[in-house]
């Protein structure tokens, strides 16, 4: 990551931007409904979109990873299920609500697959159903199935962006990378992140169309790989949705020439996804980059990695442009001691060996730190430029974010070197702000 | 968890009982010195406190356990080797300075505890250092050794309350617990919590002073035991410090006549001291209080509740005052999953078995949510009765505590009950607040 560094002079040159990126693959099309309906256990109109995606025709070669959370999501539950059939036809999601832990949730997931199998020609397991929003509610079965024939009528094979649009609650912009092969197949991916403004449970849903014929075994295989250093190497908060899906679907249209460029690019364009989300992740006002290098272990790079960019401490110093290194090093003490590294003696040799950077520049080696009030003056300047947007004190005391897109690509650049081995991770987070909370404690009750 | 539940009706309601608590045991005496000075890494002026705890006569009665931070302080490198030795003759505090990973550390913490050792008659290696504060400072050594002689000729043996208060950096409020034998012997315990407004890391400090009897074999086998149900059943914000500390003393000057009864006293005063300091953790506006029962193992158990009080998302809704029982299912799932309960097949049997409550109000049975508006109202008169004073939105941005003591004990209610075995486990946390963004945000930069 990353494999772009975009900057975005205004929200309509990124918007031009966003267009470009989304024409479909051959073989898919994408439509969307939109409705009111009233939710059960909260009665006050609410709004609800369906996205559908549907294949030409049915095909054998998909994948799909999901949560691990214990408590997944009806959706998630049928779509583990979908995995054994054999094929898929179409894709239907819902936002607003995610049907978890919801009386009857499973029969209303699969009423709602039932009735759009009904419309494509489908039986209902070839349909792969999606929900996110409030865990807990009832989905609006009866407004749903009344829509979907909308959701149909709409169907084109233009562009991804009204499904890159549909499928997200609150993220402020929509988001999508592709990546286009020399034979003329190509590869999108569109992805809703973690930026609500309703308390909800921030869930990721990612589709990945491509009309690159990959067979199905080849492509689990595939995804189960590039999901490790993209989707499973950020963390806006720790939290693990009940609902995160990430799907990738081919039509087979046009021959693959060449599995590995396949999966270098369908890697590249879930890191660049995966970056798209925490850009876009509730309240960030920071990407951090945390670069592991020297590891032993590669899943302990990953796991120290994590630990820094889930340190709230950390997180808060980079909210306030303040180079707190005495975090970072605290962050990283906890991180060694869960990332199992040993404590005590161990703990002393990798101190020794440590070497850490903030922006390029050294702050940490020989077992102490290595500051002078210059660095500090460099430091700070390092995370002004990667500020997305500076806080503002809000007249209602609500914080919200400062822009609807996202001006740069740039991120706080921490390297850490553990001095230990050949192996590395990189890992992506967020600052943790007063947006974050605002979004998160101040908009019900 | 707790003994108590208390309400103070004033701030000076407050003191007074504080007072009553802090009568030294026999053989003990505190005193404390002031003094300015300029720290060489960021020369403005500062403030720090030593606080010196000494024995009557070195005893070879003490305990100490410390950070699991694979980065410690260089106070607690020596404090670990301290354990070693036969006797323990003082306890030498500073604030200000945590002195981890500064340039020649641990020279300087063995200068000041030589120095104490000449000024009390004792060997070096019978005093214990302690520091907390900012991370890779250099202490002001020559400045401290200057201070030494005032904080000895400080001493008195009346009250622990000026080690209570020379400890803290700016917690809200001093921290102390007492029990008293029915033999006339007595144990009483201070503690430094997490509540720094300069943005540090919040380190926990807790000294013990008892004159009842215990063998040191016996009182470490106990300290053990006892900070898990106690310390480690605890976190403001998953951070680790680098020094925390807990230790305990015995001046042996009354005899023990029940060593369980002593192991009890000494488990409600560290629990209680725990609780204090999650009352005073940074920006906390709730104390949060999970039990956890039913479980198969209580280790598991712990875990579980610990996820919970660590999720960001479940914080923030406390904060808000919001009963978004959705993040708490959420939590619980991603706490399952990572205490290894499995995930699939026996995350749907957990679900099953699975009962929450919050406030006593049950939320979740039956694998299905169980709510209504009515039960919402409820739930939201729970959370505003635990919460410790309204957040405010500040003139200049940077929210700040509401008071300056815990007008009460009260906390969120959260019940999470297995079904799987008999297995039990208390954690306390706080919310997720304006108050600590700013804490660790707003000062600096």
């Amino acid at each position: 990551m990353p494999s772009t560094d975009l900057v975005f002079p205004s929200c309509a040159a990124h918007r031009r931007w966003l267009a470009a990126q989304a024409a479909l693959p051959r073989g898919f099309r994408v439509g969307t409904a939109k409705f009111a309906f009233t939710p059960r256990e909260a009665p006050k109109p609410s709004e609800m979109t369906l996205t559908l995606i549907s294949l030409d025709a049915p095909t054998r070669d998909f994948a799909a990873v999901f949560t691990r959370n214990a408590f997944p999501g009806a959706p998630v539950v049928i779509g583990r299920e979908r995995l054994q059939e054999r094929e898929l036809g179409a894709i239907i999601v819902n936002n607003k609500i995610s049907n978890v832990c919801a009386p009857e949730g499973r029969a209303a997931a699969e009423a709602v697959c039932t009735r759009v199998g009904e419309l494509l020609g489908l039986p209902a397991s070839a349909v792969l159903p999606s929900s996110t929003g409030v865990i807990g509610w009832s989905l609006p079965v009866e407004e749903m199935l009344a829509a979907l024939p909308s959701a149909k009528a709409a169907l084109q094979a233009d562009s991804i962006l009204p499904a890159a649009q549909g499928i997200v609650t609150t993220d402020l912009y929509p988001k999508v990378r592709r990546h286009d092969f020399a034979n003329g197949g190509s590869l999108v991916g569109v992805a809703k992140g973690a930026g609500m403004i309703e308390p909800n449970l921030a869930t990721m849903l990612v589709y990945l169309l491509t009309d690159v014929a990959v067979p199905r075994e080849a492509l689990r295989e595939m995804l189960r790989r590039v999901v490790e250093p993209s989707f499973n190497s950020i963390s806006i908060d720790s939290d693990t949705s009940t609902s995160d899906t990430v799907a990738v679907v081919s039509s087979g249209r046009v021959a693959c020439e060449d599995l590995g460029a396949f999966e270098e690019a369908l890697r590249v364009v879930c890191c660049d996804l995966a970056e798209d989300v925490v850009r876009n992740g509730e309240g960030v006002r920071h990407v951090i980059r945390v670069a592991v290098t020297g590891a032993s272990d590669a899943g302990q790079a990953r796991s120290l990695g994590k630990a820094i960019i889930n340190a709230p401490l950390f997180k808060c110093a980079v909210a306030g442009n303040d180079p707190n290194v005495g975090r970072l090093v605290q962050a990283i003490g906890k991180g060694a001691e869960t990332a199992s590294f040993g404590t005590g003696g161990v703990g002393a040799a990798l101190m020794e060996r440590l070497r850490l950077t903030m922006g390029g520049i050294e702050i940490f080696s020989d077992g102490v730190f290595q500051l002078d009030p210059q660095k500090e003056a460099t430091l700070v300047a390092h995370l002004k430029q990667a500020e997305l947007y500076e806080s503002r004190l809000p007249a209602d005391g609500i914080y919200r974010a400062g822009v609807d897109y996202p001006p740069h690509e740039r991120c706080v650049e921490v390297g850490v070197d553990l001095g230990a081995g050949d192996r590395t991770a990189t890992v992506l987070g967020g600052d943790l702000t007063h947006e974050y909370v605002s979004e998160n404690a101040d908009y019900r009750s």
